[in-house]
């Protein structure tokens, strides 16, 4: 049999059809995050407005409660329900390595990312305790820890690569991996839909993801690294001055353009950072209350809410890390946070006492009876 | 039958007798609160040193969880048990009314203190929805309602008088009142000891007990009365003026003195602040952790702390409160706040969200794997 030459279109046009090729593909992974981005809506005034009436008429001194009651009323916008109710709670803890760590930005070596997976499953970390002190259910997913991690009922595979590059030398992944740990993380909410999720919280473990998370936080919010940059798991002061020369370096080499979140998170992100975004994105399509824990979920949260600012009121920020970054994140977001607590520990630990927190909020919306139910006098 | 004369002795002595009843009465009024002192210990150095090398052995950055450890360390030595656990929780809320109301000095009439005792036991009111979040039994006790409140299987009977007197008239109550509200206070505390206290927080329920405690505040913080005198349950800015007045009057005409803690209760406190303030003697006697509310709450551990300064380190402040004097009770008493919510309807309701935090620090301390346990690498 002779073999036919080349057609004239295809001979010679193989650089025309790869790039061809990687438009299509390119559009159908963003495919996903763009149907949920579309499907994202506005809080429900008009139960937010009934809520608030409701507030006004339970048997305390209006706005007595404060935060408690402003949240009861953001709950109800987002859950369309004048009354809601919160039974399922679901905190997603998402972990991956970083390249970045060959660099000497932490404290701890890299095996504590898939040794701390074990602990989880184990159930002796700190989310697994808190999780079961607020009656949570934590989900634990690998987005791109840098081993093989042993199959477990409880652990979800969600493996984008065997962690980042190193950003010093390069992105940290390619974008089509950005866009797939978005996705991953969208995937991980929708398959817990099924069981119920009222609320949900979001966690990270990743060593040197504090060194990925204030360089996604110096691109978007366009603050100076050395003022979003601190000592993450317990660096010591010189050891934090590298930290930040490290990540000066990484968005000299690699120059992220804010206004595009992917280029951000492919540049300098991390898996687990592409997967909480998602997370944090399906949550708002889903109309579930988003309880982000700290630093790691806050540029998570940044990268989100550059996609689809929408998001932005579907958000509770459930603590003020002692990480000083955090603070200039959630004042970008206009957040104000619940607890104050230097927590620093990340994992969904300030999510899991936030959720408890929002479930306060909405059980006194609910339960607490009203001046007329009551037979209780009102005002002079 | 003839009636023989008095003999000489008590013949004229009629005032020396009195006098000689009223210190007997008074001593042995305060033996209770005398006794309960003297058994208030320091907290077991030995237990918290335990505690603080368990807990920097957990799998979690040393300090990563902040306060929620330095309250771990708290209770340890509360409780004098490295690895204390906490099963039974008890929020005590006092209700008292205040004669100070006749000057106009609350948004609400006096006839809510009652109604909002009902709403208590009938579980509608903000505590009631709180403790039940939190898994925390709820004491009401009337220690000086201002009228005859229906009997109630939940409901504690202390009171010592049909409420207060106005305070810009004389003293708000005689000194023994004084006594005897503090004491029963400590009564009720002992009362539950059988049915297990872990942990208590103080609550208060009491029309005009934001002026009493902000006379309180000022007396012994010795600070001006307008910086620690805020809108209570809603004031407009007009009536502020005038209950700033009326407090400045009642400490012009009362004079309490600032060392002598039942001096400065009898002039210008309430029913409910000795109560509580008997419920904080006693929490820190039987070495239970109290987790005080808000301003009410403050103003009765300043009246403890005057009578015991050991009764400080028992002490948790749960939450800071929109109140404005509060603020600089936590400072005078060296107390950080746990939340800062813009919580002010008092009842407890902050205590009950503090309780659970409590908890939380303990289970952490409790249940959270070692390095060693979970095979985790340490620091670098």
């Amino acid at each position: 049999m002779q073999i036919s030459p080349c057609p004239p279109l295809i001979e010679g046009g193989w650089e025309n059809l790869k790039a061809l090729f990687g438009v299509v593909l390119k559009e159908e992974m963003m495919e996903k995050i763009n149907h949920t981005i579309a499907d994202i809506k506005l809080l429900d005034e008009k139960s937010m407005a009934e809520a608030r009436i409701r507030q006004d008429g339970l048997t305390k001194p209006q706005g007595s409660l404060g935060q408690l009651e402003s949240l009861s009323i953001q709950i109800a916008g987002i859950k369309a329900n004048p009354r809601p109710r919160i039974t399922h709670k679901v905190i997603f803890t998402l972990a991956g390595d970083h390249g970045v760590t060959q660099e000497g930005v932490s404290a701890y070596p890299s095996e504590v990312t898939p040794q701390m997976v074990g602990n989880f499953l184990r159930g002796g970390a700190g989310i697994s305790v808190l999780a079961r002190h607020v009656g949570a259910r934590v989900v634990v997913a690998d987005l791109g820890v840098a081993s093989v991690l042993e199959q477990h009922p409880d652990l979800k595979n969600k493996k984008v690569a065997m962690g980042t590059q190193n950003m010093v030398r390069g992105p940290a992944m390619s974008r089509e991996e950005a866009i797939r740990s978005i996705e991953a993380g969208i995937d991980l909410v929708e398959e817990e839909l099924g069981k119920g999720i009222d609320v949900l919280g979001t966690g990270d473990m990743g060593i040197g993801n504090t060194t990925a998370s204030s360089a996604i936080t110096s691109s978007i919010t366009g603050t100076d690294v050395a003022s979003v940059t601190g000592k993450g798991t317990g660096l010591k002061d010189e050891d934090v001055d590298r930290k930040v020369k490290t990540i000066q370096k990484a968005l000299g080499v690699n120059r992220p353009n804010p206004k595009d979140a992917i280029d951000v998170l492919s540049k300098v992100g991390g898996f687990e950072i592409g997967g909480i975004a998602g997370v944090i994105l399906a949550g708002a399509r889903y109309s579930i209350p988003v309880v982000i824990d700290g630093f790691i979920s806050g540029a998570a949260a940044l990268i989100a809410t550059v996609l689809s600012p929408l998001v932005k009121s579907y958000l509770i920020a459930s603590h003020q890390s002692a990480e000083q970054g955090h603070k200039i994140i959630l004042k970008f977001l206009g957040l104000k946070p619940l607890l104050n607590l230097d927590l620093r520990l990340g994992e969904g630990t300030g999510a899991a006492l936030g959720i408890s927190l929002v479930e306060a909020s909405v059980k006194i919306l609910d339960e607490m009876a009203t001046f007329a139910e009551a037979g209780v006098s009102e005002k002079n």
